[in-house]
């Protein structure tokens, strides 16, 4: 009756939301303070008062055309303040004119992979990677061609990156700091992958683009600093969202900024508002449109994520689990206390835990926590872990 | 470098914007009250104040949680709102579980397309129609397969449609009242196209879906009733926007209800909720959600529309105009004085006259007005038709 593709695809659907219903099950049975919900990216906190306050005046000043269509692309005072803030991170000529506002992160990379991919071409993700990236390269008529893990440090593996580079790759994905594993790749890595992708350019005369999906750019510990895609690569085509930055997941607002060095970029930037359009996201949400822009340069107090990245880790590796130390986002990402994770995730329901498989991000063996939660679920939620231990020794 | 399909398609990109573009760069030249923009169906009036009144509550409110993601099918409240308003109409059995919010009515028809569709299956639409349908269909997989146009009436032609109907058909699409000739189509009509759909379906073995996009169903004139179509068909996905009806086109938002009486209902409607995410949607805005919640039944005020229609609609055949009347939505769609619509479209930009060709639609021959504009610009444009009439007697 219906798309035998989605149907057959709704028995393997993602993993993070049928954990987060599975809370949802749970809570209702048990009541919320008795789970332990580590399963969604659902920023705890609400947005910062500047965000609050932006919306108040917008709301309260009852603006003339609001809430009207715009230019597909979005409004021009929040693409013109967007590429300011970009343009003092790379030192490059952007302007209103290299940003689209879009549906978010996830809406924003859907029209940047219809506006590049020919049909069956490459796009190089490095696992463990957020799994809906298989959806969106599909969606666009693309092939997703995954790079293993390297688990020592969960930075990409440059080796096999380079074996993955073939004629028909179009774009990689950069997902810096990284989903689910929470740690940032160095800067000398994403110099080695912009020396790799170089010396494969010529040697295949092709042009590769590196979408750097950035949601958690502003999200990072100890004093580490995210490098600039747009200053690395010459092809670089920035997605962002403020999901996760402002906590406004739920208002699906988010942007695409390309680097004024691609060739022909007003081609693509009219292919990519084109897109925006015929994709049925048409353009982001207005009111938001004008909050985002009046609150980029806002300073993020990641604080309370810190604090929680340093009981957790603490707590986790004490109990034995084995844990690379993130450096941004708001994920761990432990190795399962035996090797099929899957069981492991389903043996942690029974202590009203919620975990998120690493199969369902390319990589087995391994958990996701999202400990974007309040922090006293997280105080809780030890002795749950003790119990788990307890059954593995 | 980027994709070839549509780059190429950027060129015969949407006549609607095409003439909107024309008409920012003319009212930069001329002033804008030099300008009669009739291109773009971007309500001219400001929200009502229901939905002012509940956005300010929401925002002063300051609900917690209220920007964070939630179930893909949005809030629960909002989509009981709606069903309950849907079963008041149809006397089906509906409940927030038959409703998906959406990105507006744009993202809502990709969600249905994408659940639907196998490779190649096919999707029948009226001419003229909605010239985005093409991507929509496209997109995701999907064959158009376009029925010509009865310009006597601009109600469907039965004969030509149930000769379209093959064993590939999966769905039609029904936009009543119509974009772009403003005519409401009939019980009767409505009645003979379930006829026709019943009888192909047990021919050929098939289940044919009726996605009804209705974002012009609050804009009616002369006491019109719209028929139902979850009365009418068994097999019917209601698509809806509150753009239009409530103002708020920039905010995507709109929504998918099921109807009761598909088989499988429960697992659709876990499709629609699971494509609404892969697509990149993710959810609907949730502020927004809150807010058609709260305002789903308040009464929509035709009286400034219905005013526009009259006064255009005499004007221009007192000018000799030929022209269906039309009984709803913001559009009229009279016949071009020449058989080359693109080419009179082109000539009326000269008296800075903003018209959208037939062709866009379907349909050439015919030009399509959007008079969801302020009274005087109706008013002073009127001269500039008595030119236009000139140069082609």
């Amino acid at each position: 009756m219906f798309s035998e593709k989605i149907v057959s695809n709704l028995s393997n659907s993602s993993w993070i939301r049928q954990m987060f219903e599975e809370g949802v099950r749970l809570s209702e049975k048990y009541g919320a303070d008795k789970v332990y919900d580590y399963s969604l990216g659902n920023p705890y906190a609400e947005p910062p008062v500047e965000v609050i306050e932006s919306l108040k005046k917008h709301v309260l000043g009852n603006e003339k055309g609001l809430h009207k269509y715009m230019n597909n692309a979005g409004y021009p005072e929040a693409r013109e303040k967007i590429a300011q803030s970009l343009k003092k991170e790379s030192n490059l000529e952007l302007c209103a004119k290299n940003v689209v506002m879009t549906v978010g992160a996830a809406g924003g990379l859907n029209v940047v992979l219809k506006a590049l991919l020919n049909p069956l071409e490459e796009v190089i993700v490095f696992a463990p990677y957020f799994v809906e990236y298989n959806s969106y390269v599909d969606n666009n008529g693309g092939k997703i061609v995954i790079v293993p893990p390297d688990t020592s440090t969960f930075e990409p593996d440059l080796e096999a990156f380079e074996k993955s580079i073939t004629i028909k790759t179009k774009a990689i994905i950069i997902n810096n700091p990284n989903n689910p594993t929470g740690v940032v790749y160095s800067e000398e890595t994403i110099k080695n992958i912009e020396k790799i992708i170089t010396k494969k350019e010529e040697e295949y005369g092709i042009t590769i683009f590196v979408i750097s999906d950035q949601p958690y750019c502003e999200i990072v510990y100890d004093n580490i600093k995210i490098p600039s895609l747009l200053s690395i690569f010459k092809n670089a085509i920035i997605v962002n969202s403020f999901s996760k930055s402002l906590g406004l997941a739920g208002e699906r607002i988010g942007y695409i900024a390309a680097s004024s060095r691609i060739e022909d970029v007003e081609i693509l930037m009219t292919a990519l508002a084109y897109c925006n359009r015929t994709l049925g996201f048409v353009n982001a949400p207005g009111l938001f449109q004008m909050v985002v822009g009046d609150t980029i340069n806002i300073k993020i107090d990641n604080s309370g994520y810190e604090k929680r990245r340093n009981y957790l880790y603490e707590k986790l590796t004490n109990l034995g689990f084995e844990c690379v130390k993130p450096q941004g986002a708001f994920y761990l990402f432990p190795k399962a206390l035996i090797d099929d994770d899957i069981a492991f995730v389903k043996a942690a329901v029974k202590y009203n835990l919620l975990l998120v498989p690493g199969s369902g991000f390319g990589c087995p063996g391994y958990f996701r926590m999202s400990y974007c939660v309040k922090f006293d679920m997280i105080e809780n939620s030890i002795a749950a872990f003790e119990k788990l231990v307890e059954e593995f020794k």
